[in-house]
């Protein structure tokens, strides 16, 4: 019998990197599919990110049977799309596109990745008040994912004050008045001593950001701490947040997850999501290791 | 270790039924490679054949490897490639486009998997004159591979004098004068008399042009008979040549040594044409059983 085979790939700038290939297709592996993921970065295309709306056409054309959407272009696809995924016209951004029967329907699996990451990593935390540091593409989509997982309030801080007040705006409008709010970093210390967790979205922590987003001694062990960032695994934030007894949630899980939802939606086939887990681990280890 | 992966696709019209896909991803999965072929029909996508430059664009953007390319798209293509391989290039039609560091190039790997099946089947069969019945995209191809295999002559026979005066001065070009002529089927009781061999080249024994594609009582048993149709394996040509003593080729060995050779310019890697072959076989033998 042939094998089952799917077609993916991951549209975006500067993606070389990405653990998206060796997530899919381990996982397509041991499903004994035959899964290609491969990656369209239109920075050597020499593309604009406007071009995205083209890609995804030619992609469905040519047998792709779905794409992953990353920065820039995430907002850009939507356009080009037949339909929207609540999460995804809720937050309006697309990261997953599937292909169906000729149309193209866009979905955010970082928002079901990160809650779903949280829902096992965090079971028992708290979340009458979470402040999230970091308003931009990540922060739009856990913010998301908070509330829908029962947060009471969630304060965005963001040094573009701007930046923060229209996530906000967008939070309210979506889950109902009183929410969010929005605040700049200068109030931290206040928020963060009467909060029940942070949810850090910013690029602080990465190889190439290291360090830490807020000073140390906002931190204490009433806090629990969830990470955007994955590689490294071990952020500074995380390192430094356990040291104090806090309870502590990796970038990890949302990276496999979002990745494990991309796949139920690109071959319709349920995902081990432990295991898809288990390999980001290994692969971004390794590539911590490296750098 | 992540597989090499290859991704590779045919571009044509009323492809669907190709065995293509089957032939490339049996041998990548013995070479233990990744290696997914799409087919990509310009009928559903509802585009003319004149858009298969975009498609080529397309596809090499969108990260394949290679295409094969058919009917009717296998001069059109010519335009949109940076260079041509030797065959492509006298042929004037290609069937095999590898993108290689961001340039598309055009190979025929009909003319070399004509050449190679005819050479491992009828090793020894005279070649001073040969009598091609046929000048459409195949009998161009065939002929090529034929007038390189040595033959001194060859008679192209087409019921459309025009194409088979086309093809015998094109052949008289690539191949040196006197090498070809044309014929119309009238003529075919004195040709056949006095010829070595028979190349059949249209569409007639194919499941849905049933027949014979001359009158049975021109076959004698000096004549070997080469067949280019391989749906079914054992056309009626073949059965009643074979009948007589002659010495035969079914279109088999064409089929699948054109696909060992566009995955040897795919991949790079060597492909073993006697599986191949044996898949080609159990392939077009069971299509021949359903149909």
């Amino acid at each position: 019998m042939p094998k089952d085979s799917y077609l993916v790939g991951l549209i975006g700038s500067g993606i070389g990197p990405s653990l998206s290939p060796a997530l899919h297709e381990r996982e397509g592996d041991r499903q004994g599919l035959r899964l290609l993921y491969r990656l369209i970065d239109i920075d050597p295309l020499g593309v604009p990110p406007e071009a995205v709306g083209d890609l995804v056409r030619a992609a469905r054309d040519l047998g792709f049977d779905g794409l992953n959407i990353t920065h820039p272009c995430k907002q850009l696809v939507i356009e080009h799309l037949d339909a929207l995924a609540p999460q995804a016209e809720a937050l309006g951004a697309v990261n997953t596109v599937v292909f169906e029967d000729g149309r193209a329907v866009g979905h955010n699996t970082d928002v079901t990745g990160f809650a779903a990451s949280f829902a096992r990593g965090l079971p028992d935390a708290p979340l009458e008040r979470v402040v999230q540091l970091g308003a931009g593409g990540a922060g739009a989509a856990v913010a998301h994912a908070t509330l829908t997982l029962g947060a009471e309030r969630v304060t965005v801080v963001d040094a573009l004050p701007e930046r923060a007040a229209a996530l906000a705006d967008s939070l309210n409008r979506a889950f109902g008045r009183g929410r969010a709010d929005a605040a700049t970093p200068d109030r931290q210390a206040r928020l963060l001593a009467h909060a029940d967790g942070i949810v850090h979205a910013t690029p602080t922590g990465m190889a190439a950001h290291p360090g830490l987003p807020l000073p140390a001694e906002l931190l204490h062990p009433g806090l629990w701490v969830a990470e955007v960032v994955y590689r490294p695994l071990e952020t500074e934030l995380l390192r430094t947040a356990r040291a104090l007894g806090c309870a502590t949630l990796d970038g990890g899980g949302m990276a496999a997850f979002q990745a494990a939802d991309a796949f139920r939606l690109f071959t319709g086939r349920e995902p081990d999501a432990a295991r898809m887990l288990a390999d980001l681990t290994a692969l971004a280890g390794a590539v911590g290791a490296r750098n």
